[in-house]
């Protein structure tokens, strides 16, 4: 046995035939090389075969390639190594030994899976080859052997169209045309009707097409099949598909396939054999029971291809659905109870819902693959849940199992109950919830619409891994083919998009940009619903309600919340944000712009005055009429808080968006301002910036007119006086000065602030309790962190924006960014949208900057983050492991934020554990 | 003797009466306790009043209070200590022993001159009070003592006046309208013809005003003048005018003012008496003669204020300016021989040209004050050089002297001669240089114009203080009244701006808008010139030409270049600047702009077809026109270059900035490019950007089409071996791409660049030599920059664009900041201007973490710095400590930045010689 040890990492190029360490790893009935544990070697496939092998379930025997062998063929110039041969010749041999057949043999063959597999899935991403090992003889020994010549001829034949396709380059097109015209030209309705003549009679034709193709011959000799396939299986680790999935999924070139190797077993035997795929629960609910799909006399490809519908397994769901078909249940009954048997041993050993793929061939169940399946978020709630009552995984283990990102679908809206519906299709409900949108029909356009904000969904005959982008940019995703585990469907669980696949009755016309029912059409950009909960498609939106979240979503957060250190607050600018925040477990706001409160019609008015006053005088007057809007937004808040913290910013943003954009519309606004059309225009003009993102905002605007901030003070003070009283409890607020880059700016300002409070704690006879803080949003700030904080009058909190500070450290403005970061996604430039996740290595140098220096200034300094980051799993890990206090996101995204912050804990303290 | 070591710098609050640290330095010709080494202490005028005394020189004798006082006072709520009243009480009773009069004394009264005075000058900013220590009683001592009735009240009225304005806060104002009224109603023309009895009727009124004003009698308790006299200079420290002199200077708040009591001495005891200021080299030329103006019968303030015209103190110059009166060196030749000796042993001593006051007191000269004098450029070079060549000073030394910002004005344009001059008036030639600018007449007016891009003269009846910030703003100073050594003089030469002064025929009226002349009139916004090395007014502008620079200059620049470690290359983008550069001193291209060569009307067609060709197809026919023209740009540069290093910067700026920005002009340029209209506007409206400064440019625009950057490279490549060819040496291109923030930006368009130079190698069977590097421009550039330049393929250079860098790391768009730069100026955010010079706490911490991390990258990294701060003498210093490698900055900069270096170099080496 090879060590899967350090000698497992041995270069190759040292390796030779007679070293122990090895390329080729077996597992068999009798005797298994590697396990689990070795994804990384192996791939998730040929680890869990192995795995699989261990625990005594049925596998057909085989060996792995371990995924050093792909980096060594891409670091060699696609050449293989020299010891290499041998080793594959004994596993051959040895497999051989094992089914009683022989590779190339023409009386009784043994013939191949290869398949390609790498350490984290990439489904559909690379190639497979099956029946490898027939030829114009083995094809007869086949026929012999199984007594089933249609079933020989028609393996052979599937093996030359993947074969000249995967290994050969020949368009698989081709094939699929040559096989058509055949149909046609013989009458013939479906493949199942072609007869072993006419397969044999075709077969001839696609050896044609091979040669005039490629001008050579169809390989005969199996061993040049098996090293032609395993050289295909590892080039298509670097074609295009798999190159954009990993950009898109962040996952390393160097990682490498594996390439596996493994005795066909056949699904396409006849009646009382097929092939199916199945989860050991059901992945949309979480249910537990055995959800999935099979085909009768097939193989494996029929069903991720989504060609022929697939058939229930289980009799409840043949019920559910109105099947005519027999469920695997009923018709195969005792190859049910063994499947059955073999769930419950996967999941008692995995300690999670699987996601499988088997043969049955002639009644006897083989397994093909297990791994962890992937769900919905309502699936992943209930299967963690449930599986800490069923006493298999602990409560740190239910938290690491819900991916954060995953919950945010369940706080999307769903379609309110009770409204008129105008259904027009009806699908598969492949991932729940509901959207609406405009159409597109390629993924192209839904890039391309994405980026400029609109919101689309992607309507498809089916999709395919080249459709993962397009998805990404979909708010959801409708199919006319496909099932539930068809690509389509399982993608668009994982992302938690809303999905209807198989909507057969709709019909795109690319050329025309239409989608077609029955009786109606659709263009491109018309507006659809989809509710993927139920499957029905709808014209037009429709009204959407908040979701009533889930006990089990309730469980899972709570327990999430006993291992978090990391505060989670919710930036809320009105009491409704407010009010939601808290239902959703803020323990705070983290940040109140309060610039939001002015745009509002009845009181833009007085904010407009402001900016357009000749003077301080008349700043003061129309700050004066703002001051009571201000100090009631400020009362709400700080009773719906009820004590918690809550921080305000100061006026932030540059004036000239409380002016109008358009010229047509300032005439109304002077008229209404009592000021002639001249002045403001000329205000308009003196505030227009050639770049407003980096101009007079942010603390500069206070620092020119502190009336505005003490107007700001003021409503602040005496809405806490006024919020106490009522909840009879302390309310604290913190202030918050925007856009500071010199300690200098923050003393003028708070001492703006110190000194309103003086004028309030006198004319109220009381004692204020607040604290002044800045947020670090310019790269000065951060690198000039100390010096802010220190000293009794300096900044008692900090918060970060990092949406800012991103803008500056990378010198790229948010609002025209879209079409350079699509460019650099595809370029590899960025590993994640640095305004979704923070950008670690530069934007999180300066936060980790500013943490240290804030700290440094005045020890224990309390310090959060305000940015979008804040309510992305990525970046909450980074704040956590950081040392920040709190992160503040907006509300709909505070469980994702708890559930991140208790995860990163977890994995913290696990790392220190080791 | 106080002890001016450790325990000068005791606290105060640990002294007492008994202790022997002193709050008094004692100066006179029997004791001296100060020296020149106690600036910080003395301030500069204390420090020098003990210098004096200490050669022998003629000095009234007098004590100084050290600052400490000054810092006490402010710590201590504007009190003052216990034990300074004794010290001062008797080092006034010493000063009578010396001067054999006594303080009080109504027989023989000892009268005191009280003044401020800091460690660095704040000319005119603190305040000053003379004749101290009369009052109704001693002024009739004074008076019987000199035979001089009329002398004696002159010097009383005043004293009262003085004191009634700074001390008792009396408007100035109010008593020169009592002595205006007074002189109207007994028709006497000026105050020579007041008698001594009209004084001592004036002198009731002056009290009686004093009385009604504050609410108190003039004090004629002589104690209770003299602290109230100290006092007020104390607090003067504090007052506007000195605050925003020491923000506009970067003077530290807590310096603190010293407090210089001194003996009078009477220039207005008669003709034999005088008062004046004078320079012991020409501080316009630098010529070795006695330079300076008088006024007999005078005391200090009346030469200061420029209310009578002073006269010459030698004949050449009283011939020179055509004066009538008598020069000094005539009129008192004994005292002018005194003065002389004085002068000569001065410079002896200073080892640098003297600013000195005197006063000449019955054919006695004393000294008052001594200095180093500012002077012109022209001067400071002069006097720096001819000091080497007498032997007074070294090279280093010479170099120190000449403060590199002052040869920018040698640098600028004067008047083209032989041309056709519209001369409008004549004045002073109080500052060299000349310049065309629009009229203002307020220092706001200049500071708002200047805000607007737009070059304006200060016109003004004469500067004070106030007008600092105006004159800054202006490119040139004109003054109808003031002399050579007025404070719009003195001010305008240490800014190195071109000013006249005195040119008695204009009269302003700000009321009106306008300036005239006997004859015309022009208004706020006309065109004038100036030219301060004539004294010339001038009507509208005129050609003016380069200027040939001195001998001198080359001499010290040429010593510079001897210290200086860092080189000095230039900004130039063509071969125009390529060649003034040279002939300044640039020791290499340090950033070539490539765009700057497309604006130009013959090549911007081809431009804008590249930008707006619909394909890559479209954009490579129009490159293949732009390639010859950039080939030849090069091949001109790097033959004015002569094989020293030329930096090419890829294109950098937003496309749009090449495109329109009218819509009207759109049609014809639509026409032009032979495509519709819509198709210009849609790629237009495609290219307009919130802030274009964080948006598509840089590096970002050739990642997205690297087929710029391959024709780029192509005209570099192809140009440096045309070049090699007719140089008959190595041509080395240093080619820079900007914006980079990411290393795998650099690596996409380093690799077009490489693959570029491998195809024109094999075309032309050569090996190219040259180096790829990066811009510092971004504040992720900076914190990554080790992972920019490590590895083989790294980058081979880095230039710091400290301007881009100023606007992210702040947050502050140059384009916008104008308006928040001058409100933050006033409030004291900035010390200096962050875009003139670096500012060293922010922006320069990314610069030291770009340098440490870049070559911890690539050990030995060859750096520089092409923002327009490397122009900046106070950056170059910095950058100089950084380790740098070279700076570039415009062509007239290269000297200025070449002194700079050299100067940053000495003080290292001083530093490290300590």
């Amino acid at each position: 046995m090879p060590c899967p040890g350090p000698a497992a990492r041995a270069p190759a190029l040292i390796r030779n035939g007679n070293s122990m360490a090895a390329w080729v790893y077996r597992f068999g009935p009798d005797h298994t090389d590697g396990h689990a544990g070795l994804t990384d070697e192996l791939g998730g496939k040929g680890a869990n075969l192995a795995e699989m092998s261990r625990l005594g379930l049925p596998v057909p025997p085989g060996f792995t390639i371990t995924t050093r062998l792909s980096r060594y063929f891409f670091a060699n110039g696609q050449t293989l190594p020299a010891g290499l041969e041998t080793e594959v010749r004994d596993a051959v041999a040895a497999m051989g030994k094992i089914t009683g057949a022989t590779f190339g043999d023409p009386v009784n063959p043994l013939l191949l899976a290869v398949r390609s597999g790498a350490a984290i899935s990439m489904p559909g991403m690379m190639d497979t080859i099956l029946n490898l090992g027939l030829n114009d003889a083995t094809v007869e020994g086949l026929a012999r052997r199984s007594g089933d010549e249609r079933f020989a001829y028609d393996s052979y034949r599937r093996f030359i169209e993947m074969y000249g396709d995967v290994v050969l380059g020949v368009d698989h097109g081709l094939f699929a045309d040559l096989l058509d015209n055949f149909k046609n030209l013989n009458a013939l309705a479906s493949d199942t009707e072609v007869s072993a003549g006419q397969w044999r009679e075709l077969i001839e034709r696609f050896k044609e097409a091979i040669r005039s193709e490629t001008g050579q011959d169809f390989p005969q000799d199996t061993n040049e099949q098996l090293w032609g396939a395993i050289g295909a299986v590892l080039r298509s680790w670097r074609n295009d598909r798999a190159e954009s999935y990993r950009r898109l999924h962040a996952i390393p070139d160097d990682m490498g396939t594996a390439v596996t190797v493994q005795a066909m077993v056949f699904g396409n035997r006849g009646e009382t054999s097929a092939t199916g795929v199945a989860f050991t629960r059901n992945p949309a609910t979480g249910t537990r029971e055995i959800y999935g799909e099979y085909l009768p006399n097939a193989q494996g490809e029929d069903i991720v291809a989504g060609t022929r519908t697939p058939l229930r397994l289980t009799e409840k769901a043949r019920a559910e659905f109105k099947a005519k078909d027999a469920s695997l249940e009923t018709a195969m009954p005792d190859a049910f109870a063994q499947l059955k048997d073999i769930f419950a041993r996967l999941e008692a050993h995995y300690r999670d819902m699987q996601d499988v793929e088997f043969t049955i061939q002639e009644g006897k169940v083989w397994m093909l693959q297990t791994r962890s399946g992937k769900r919905s978020a309502e699936a992943a709630l209930k299967i963690a849940v449930d599986l800490v009552g069923e006493g298999v995984i602990s409560r740190d283990e239910a938290v690491m199992m819900v991916e954060p990102e995953a919950l945010s679908h369940l706080l999307h809206p769903r379609i309110e109950e009770g409204v008129a519906k105008d259904v027009i299709a009806r699908g598969l409900p492949a991932s729940p919830g509901a959207a609406t949108g405009e159409i597109v029909l390629t993924s192209d356009e839904a890039e391309v619409m994405r980026a400029q904000g609109r919101r689309v969904i992607l309507v498809r005959v089916e999709t395919s891994a080249e459709d993962i982008n397009g998805m990404s940019a979909s708010v959801g995703v409708l199919t006319q083919r496909g099932g539930l585990t068809s690509h389509a469907a399982v993608v668009a669980r994982s992302m938690g998009l809303p999905c209807i696949s198989g909507a057969g009755a709709i019909r795109i016309d690319l050329a025309q940009g239409t989608v077609r029912t029955a009786s109606r059409t659709f263009s491109r950009g018309d507006l659809i619903t989809i509710d993927g909960t139920t499957g029905e498609v709808l014209a037009g939106a429709v009204a959407m309600k908040q979701p009533e979240l889930s006990p089990d979503f309730a469980t899972l957060i709570t327990w999430a919340d006993t291992f978090r250190g990391l505060k989670v607050r919710a930036n809320a600018d009105t009491p409704r944000d407010a009010v939601q925040a808290r239902k959703l477990g803020a323990e705070g706001i983290g940040l109140c712009r309060t610039e939001h409160m002015f745009f509002d019609a009845s009181r833009i008015l007085a904010m407009r005055e402001m900016i357009c006053a000749a003077d301080e005088k008349g700043r003061r007057a129309a700050l004066a009429r703002i001051l009571p809007m201000q100090r009631s937004d400020f009362v709400e808040l700080f009773r719906i808080m009820e004590g918690d913290p809550v921080t305000i910013r100061l006026l932030d943003p540059p004036l000239h968006e409380f002016l109008p954009r358009h010229e047509a519309e300032l005439g109304p606004i002077a008229e209404a301002l009592g000021i002639t059309l001249e002045r403001l225009k000329t205000r308009v003009a003196e505030l227009s910036e050639f770049n407003p993102m980096l101009g007079f905002r942010g603390c500069r605007l206070a620092i020119r007119y502190p009336e505005i901030t003490e107007m700001q003070a003021r409503a602040i003070f005496e809405a806490a006086i006024e919020a106490e009283k009522t909840l009879g409890r302390p309310v604290k607020p913190e202030i918050m000065i925007p856009l500071v880059a010199f300690r200098r700016e923050f003393d003028i300002l708070a001492g703006v602030i110190r000194n309103t409070a003086h004028t309030i704690e006198a004319q109220h006879g009381c004692r204020l309790s607040y604290q002044i803080g800045t947020m670090i949003e310019l790269p000065r700030a951060a690198l000039r962190a100390r010096e802010l904080s220190e000293g009794a009058a300096g900044a008692e909190f900090f918060s970060f924006g990092t949406n800012d500070l991103t803008q500056t450290c990378l010198g790229l403005s948010r609002d025209d960014a879209a079409p350079i970061l699509s460019n650099y996604a595809g370029k590899g430039i960025f590993d994640r949208d640095p305004f979704v996740s923070i950008d670690e290595a530069g934007v999180g140098e300066l936060v980790r900057i500013g943490v240290a220096q804030g700290r440094a200034g005045r020890p224990g300094l309390k310090i959060g983050i305000c940015g979008e980051h804040g309510g992305d799993a990525h970046s909450v890990a980074f704040f956590h492991a950081l040392g920040l206090d709190y992160v503040s996101c907006s509300p709909f995204r505070v469980p994702i934020a708890r559930l991140a912050a208790a995860r990163a804990a977890i994995t913290a303290r696990r790392r220190g554990a080791v």
